[in-house]
């Protein structure tokens, strides 16, 4: 579902990075006045287009014209070549909208390794530009997927006190996904007017709760990105610290988590949807650490690919997550409400047939209780299946 | 290659605990005299035999005369009936030999969760004590694996000054392999007399340069556990500071890296050996976690399972894994001697040929330079290939 946000048009084209017949460029375009934040990838070789458009943000003050995406070549670890090729990119768009390049702000997902051929966006854009429009949400989601299977588009109004402004946005991810401080590449738009620094704080929170809580393969991207562009184009005014910016924050927060959630579903050869919640630890740290090791676990992963209540692999990560002093005689595991293990120990209600049942569901719930304080950490999570191995054993094949 | 260790005898025999028909029970009996050190799991859900040979060992001032170890049943995650099942197969132990309960260490590995089956073990102590041997290394080492294929068993004879002495080991393990001060379970032996604390400090230096130096899947065992028993028997005399102690360190870490290897080399699915040689850190630690990061990163192990030179999720392992600061102009990146990346950026003598060919070995040696220091570190690690998953998603079935 998506609605169109008002100041914000999306065009795509066909450029030939990917595969010929395949749109594999986007355009953003933003109304003048439009104000964006960004996140970006904490990865050390962060990718030429990130250093780019982290610069460019910076130099026109928040406030980019457009956004120019391509899949298919991910632009990293390219040296200087690399920040040359993105630059060009940015100077062709300059160049035939009569814009400063540094109002350009460019994105790149796919390979790592290759050089981007600048010059095929370059004559595309024409044509990306040709079919600009309010309408294009989904066609622009399609438009930059890499391996995953499905667009990931989402919408919501924000409705308060007769007012009504609306939130849209689009992700991209399967693979390489476990995103810190920010994720894959996003997009997400509102016609709500939002100063700089509260838009800012509001897509880092959104950002904390949805996009860097998931996990697909523990493989933090070189490219990661996520932008918010408020047009202000609906006359509603979100000042920090009133009702409406609570309201805002709230409908933001659900859709960033649509859109993250929507990525970990479309995970590479995911056939199970994990939530992992761990409850009683001493901080939200700790309890993100014990999350985080049974999600990465390849023994605790396999086995939720067999469906196999093999509770002592989860057993295993939590002992192995380096929580001190931790005292596993207080700890307990159920799966969708059905409790597995605690003292340490399998449940004396636990029989292997609730296992079995509590395991066949393709959404699963597994519920840690620490039992030594309040904190609590949430992360989302797959499977690792044959289809991984094979997506990932083939990927440049 | 196995040489009988003098003190030293082994029996093994089938307790049907893993499956009817095979041998999953072993005695070690070691010479009264025998001094035996230890190295156990780091695991907060360390098994009820670890904790409980742990403390025997205390109890009889490092000199046991039993090492009881069973395949098919980790009795992890046991609680108290765990703990109350090994402590009555060292009961029983002590019943049939007329030792201390306490001078009897146990050991097991196999599925978690389950308690073990303390009867089976003890009705089948007689078959083992029957046919203990000092010429049954090889054997004992078969009736210790779990996913394993391989028996590995390894030997060295220490020659010094007219001086001579043997050291033989026996290991197991194939999968949830990630030492952390211990690992999975071997047994070494030798004839030399070493005093205690000499022979602890022996053992703890080896684990550093061996197994706490491997990774199959990153999943650290609740069950790891590496003993050195020695006893004397040579009249080979390992003083600490000697020339002598200096040959035998040496020798003994060698065995314990071949017997690492061999455990790598059997890794579940495993079909490539993998080292992983970072340089050019500031220390020792960080070059271990750069390694440690290539080495459990899903997407570089599919690709080294597809042989494809995708070098660019080798740099995005590197810019993830904390490093503060990271000049990535200043990482090259060799395999097998064929230097494909430098300056953040494919190298511009590298073609796709040469990388292929590098990486369509099954011994392939992974170099990073980070060129910010002058420490280093080791770690050696499997691919993740098809048969990873199959036998971690059939494994209790």
């Amino acid at each position: 579902m998506s609605q169109s946000v008002a100041g914000i048009q999306l065009g795509v084209a066909q450029a030939g990075i990917k595969k010929p017949g395949k749109d594999d460029l986007l355009v953003i375009a933003l109304a003048p006045g439009t104000s964006t934040a960004a996140v970006f990838t904490q990865n050390a070789f962060s990718a030429a287009p990130v250093r780019l458009a982290r610069d460019h943000l910076a130099a026109c003050d928040g406030q980019p014209a457009y956004l120019l995406v391509n899949t298919g070549n991910a632009n990293a670890g390219t040296g200087e070549p690399g920040m040359a090729a993105a630059q060009a990119t940015c100077d062709a768009m300059s160049h035939l909208r009569g814009c400063e390049a540094q109002q350009v702000l460019p994105f790149s997902t796919g390979v790592i390794g290759e050089l981007l051929p600048a010059e095929r966006v370059s004559v595309a854009l024409p044509a990306a530009i040709d079919n600009l429009s309010e309408d294009n949400w989904v066609r622009a989601a399609s438009a930059i997927l890499t391996t995953d299977t499905r667009a990931k588009c989402r919408s919501v109004a924000v409705e308060y006190e007769y007012q009504r402004c609306v939130i849209t946005g689009i992700a991209k991810g399967a693979g390489m996904i476990c995103p810190n401080m920010a994720t894959m590449l996003a997009f997400i738009g509102t016609d709500a007017k939002i100063d700089g620094a509260t838009l800012q704080q509001l897509l880092t929170d959104g950002v904390a709760a949805s996009f860097n809580r998931i996990t697909v393969d523990g493989d933090t991207s070189t490219n990661d990105a996520v932008t918010l562009s408020a047009t202000g184009a609906s006359g509603v005014v979100i000042a920090p610290g009133s009702a409406a910016h609570a309201a805002f924050a709230d409908a933001l927060q659900s859709l960033m988590i649509e859109l993250a959630h929507d990525v970990v579903r479309d995970g590479e050869g995911a056939t199970k949807f994990v939530q992992i919640r761990v409850t009683g630890g001493e901080t939200r740290a700790a309890c993100d650490q014990v999350a985080r090791t049974i999600a990465h676990s390849p023994l605790v992963k396999t086995a939720l690919f067999a469906s196999d209540p093999n509770w002592g692999r989860i057993l295993a990560a939590i002992g192995r997550a380096g929580l001190e002093g931790l005292d596993t005689a207080r700890v307990s595991i159920a799966i969708n409400d059905t409790l597995i293990a605690e003292g340490g120990a399998r449940a004396a209600s636990y029989t292997e047939e609730q296992g079995q049942q509590a395991m066949s569901k393709d959404d699963l719930t597994i519920d840690i209780a620490l039992n030594r304080g309040e904190a609590e950490a949430l992360i989302w999570t797959t499977d690792l299946s044959y289809d991984y191995v094979k997506i990932n054993a083939e990927y440049r094949t």
